[in-house]
């Protein structure tokens, strides 16, 4: 999700290297580091699913006796914060609380029963007698995520890299740096306790040089999540080779068709926008069609207002409703991230699907429309990650798609896209059993023939 | 696969940019024909199956009907060729006749008979009472693929873009200018016979400098495939941060366990070095368990001297069989791509599994061994995307795995590993189909549950 407000990257770019503060990853020996995590992904990857539980389990139950500890330390943060004058909002993302740990330890309890996104068989094939494949998803690797304030990310991600048997290199917001520590206290417990678990399976980073190192290792590190700004995941995007699971922006649609349930239009435009403005899948721009606009407009703008949007029109809106602001080709493309929300009358459903693919950003967007053809079409020629008919685009998030755990959101057309959910962290080997076959027997004048009977 | 030989990318380097003779893609337009191809892209996406299928179709009969065309041109290419004094291999692969072309005719047929990889539903979820989420596959956008001297090699790609949906900037080696766009020009044909076909679903560059600008926009160009030499992946891979679905290396391993039927095994091992050594899934180095190596290795030399192999080996292995040439470290991550195979004596499984996962190239590895645990421990600690139990790693490959076509091998972490079918060639979108619902109806004290109901 991305926030609107002051970032886990202005933290990064103007924090200082501190190495006596933060003594867990010294910046000179990163490689080795790298190399250990590498190697410790190898012993997780050939985890049994009982280990990997059985490892959730105990996390859950250390961080739940360690409550006091994890609250005392992250006190330390908060004062620390106060001094440094942060905004009440970072405040609160920054503070655990009793409430907020037990919903941690109930996370990782419900993770833990969810299936094993390794070892499913994807498919199955007898290429010939005694000589059958297997396509079988497996760990992905070791997984690089940089994230922002929330303390409370790191348990998370800490138990889905447990959950998925891949190893992770992390790195939090400065602020939050005691309790992170905290956390990686208790991972030293939980290795002690699960002595399947390579101790190098989770490391903690302690420095922006750290995370842009990182960034240079694709032998290394297969894959990075960062969590957090547009900024933020825009630097990393560019910063690296390494493939990177996320989105920089939300610029989410809805639009209007002539066909929609107009009694239904206002509450749902004001919910995508309002619900949390702050979030990447909150509505952007609103295209309405301009066979409603006249009877639509009017009563949606005063509704909307009333519900403290700011809203900015193109010409033919403003000249259905007088007073709005002017909202010009920046507009089309602009996050706003808040209570603004920019509007545009367009002739028919091609315009407004040209408009979004043109200049969304491939996340979500929706159709209002009773009509099942202009429905088929706005979800099949939309390029989107998420292509809703008569819903919120706040619907766009792994635990209401049921996805049991979200890893984040991407927007890439590879690997992973949209909600992305434990399956985001696995990939798959082919695996042939055969009794001495050579490829000779299948070529030539007497070749055998293949099979290639799904089983 | 890989082959050793002068490679595209040496043509691509020494050849100069001449728009007179190749006006089919000048450089300075670029950039507003990669945006024509994100247009014909959306077109594509929403063709039917039937539209792309009818396309093949035409597609086929149109090569047919033309092939005296396609010879002319062909051979206007290998006369060039023969005046500049080409190798007789590259001789072999520029050169078409009437047998290669009813192949190439015949597989189009074939691959218009496999499913269509976009539109299958993945999976189905009932989030509330008419509220119910899609997980579909979806074409994935414009695929750049630069590929080597063969001409067969475009009418394959053009068929497998147009079965998936996608469109296609292509670059194919110098030396097969004429053949290539006489393809091209029967895709204008196709494209006059088929209305539904956007112009610009299949563009051909002309010349090294289009194929390095076209790497610098991520935002027209979704995955780019390279066809070639090592030399050539490695220089895209380096060169763009537009996802690269291929491999630099083939570093292949079979490590014989003491549990092993050492009678098929040196045959085995010959049909896997040298069955095709130019081939990526060829083997580069053979284990030996020292428990077995005194007893196999005197034999398997001998007969695979006889055989043609050259043969370099470690201390150990020297000291069982003499006459052998001495493997050093370098030898380890060669590719030899020729009858070399190098030979190493490992004191137990653990090992050889050490050694594939620091020297390999994780592509194809195989272990020789009749004990299971043994089998299974190999098949998931390698960590390679295609993993063998007594059968020759020459079986990596998309037709004798049954993909039915192949795009490529990938040596990746994400998206796709392995040899790569059409799946290779889409993603997938969410598809939310509500009557207005909002999220704020989710939320808060009298929060509807969410069903979660697989359908």
């Amino acid at each position: 999700m991305r926030l609107s407000i002051a970032t886990t990257w202005l933290f990064l770019k103007n924090m200082e290297y501190n190495e006596s503060a933060m003594s867990i990853q010294p910046v000179n020996t990163l490689e080795s580091n790298l190399q250990q995590a590498k190697n410790a992904f190898l012993s997780m990857a050939t985890l049994t699913t009982a280990q990997k539980d059985a490892a959730l389990e105990e996390f859950a139950a250390i961080i739940e006796m360690n409550a006091d500890f994890l609250l005392g330390e992250n006190q330390k943060d908060i004062a620390q914060a106060e001094q440094d004058g942060l905004t009440s909002s970072l405040y609160q993302r920054l503070k655990l609380d009793a409430g907020k740990i037990s919903q941690l330890v109930q996370g990782i309890r419900d993770l833990k029963k969810l299936p094993d996104p390794a070892g499913q068989v994807l498919s199955a094939t007898k290429l010939d007698d005694g000589l059958v494949l297997e396509k079988q998803t497996v760990p992905l690797g070791v997984i690089g995520i940089i994230f922002e304030s929330r303390p409370d990310v790191i348990p998370q991600i800490l138990s889905l890299i447990l959950k998925s048997g891949n190893a992770v290199v992390l790195k939090g917001g400065k602020e939050a740096v005691l309790s992170n520590q905290a956390f990686m206290r208790l991972v030293q417990q939980l290795n002690e306790r699960c002595p399947w678990l390579p101790a190098a399976w989770a490391t903690l980073l302690d420095s922006r040089e750290a995370v842009q190192q990182m960034l240079n290792y694709p032998q290394y590190v297969d894959l990075v999540i960062p969590r957090g700004s547009n900024q933020l995941v825009q630097s990393i995007m560019a910063a690296t080779k390494i493939p990177v699971l996320g989105h920089a922006d939300g610029v989410c649609h809805i639009y209007i068709h002539p066909s929609a349930d107009l009694n239904r239009a206002t509450p749902l435009v004001i919910d995508a926008k309002s619900q949390y403005p702050a979030a990447c899948n909150a509505l952007e721009t609103l295209l309405v069609d301009e066979a409603i606009a006249a009877q639509f407009l009017p009563g949606f703008v005063r509704q909307a207002q009333q519900a403290g949007l700011v809203l900015k029109g193109c010409e033919r809106t403003q000249s259905i409703v007088s007073g709005l602001e002017s909202a010009a080709d920046a507009d089309w493309r602009a996050e706003y991230g808040d209570l603004t929300l920019a509007v545009k009358v367009v002739p028919l459903l091609e315009a407004a699907i040209e408009h979004i693919n043109r200049y969304g950003s491939h996340h979500t967007d929706a159709i209002l429309a009773q009509d099942a053809e202009a429905q088929e079409r706005f979800l099949n020629a939309v390029d989107s990650a998420c292509v809703f008919v008569n819903a919120s685009t706040r619907f766009a998030d792994g635990f209401r798609f049921g996805l049991g755990a979200e890893i984040g959101i991407s927007t890439a057309k590879t690997h992973a896209r949209g909600p992305v959910g434990l399956e985001g962290l696995v990939i798959y080997k082919y695996k042939l059993r055969g009794n001495g076959q050579t490829v000779s027997e299948y070529v030539g004048e007497n070749a055998r023939p293949f099979l290639h009977e799904a089983l």
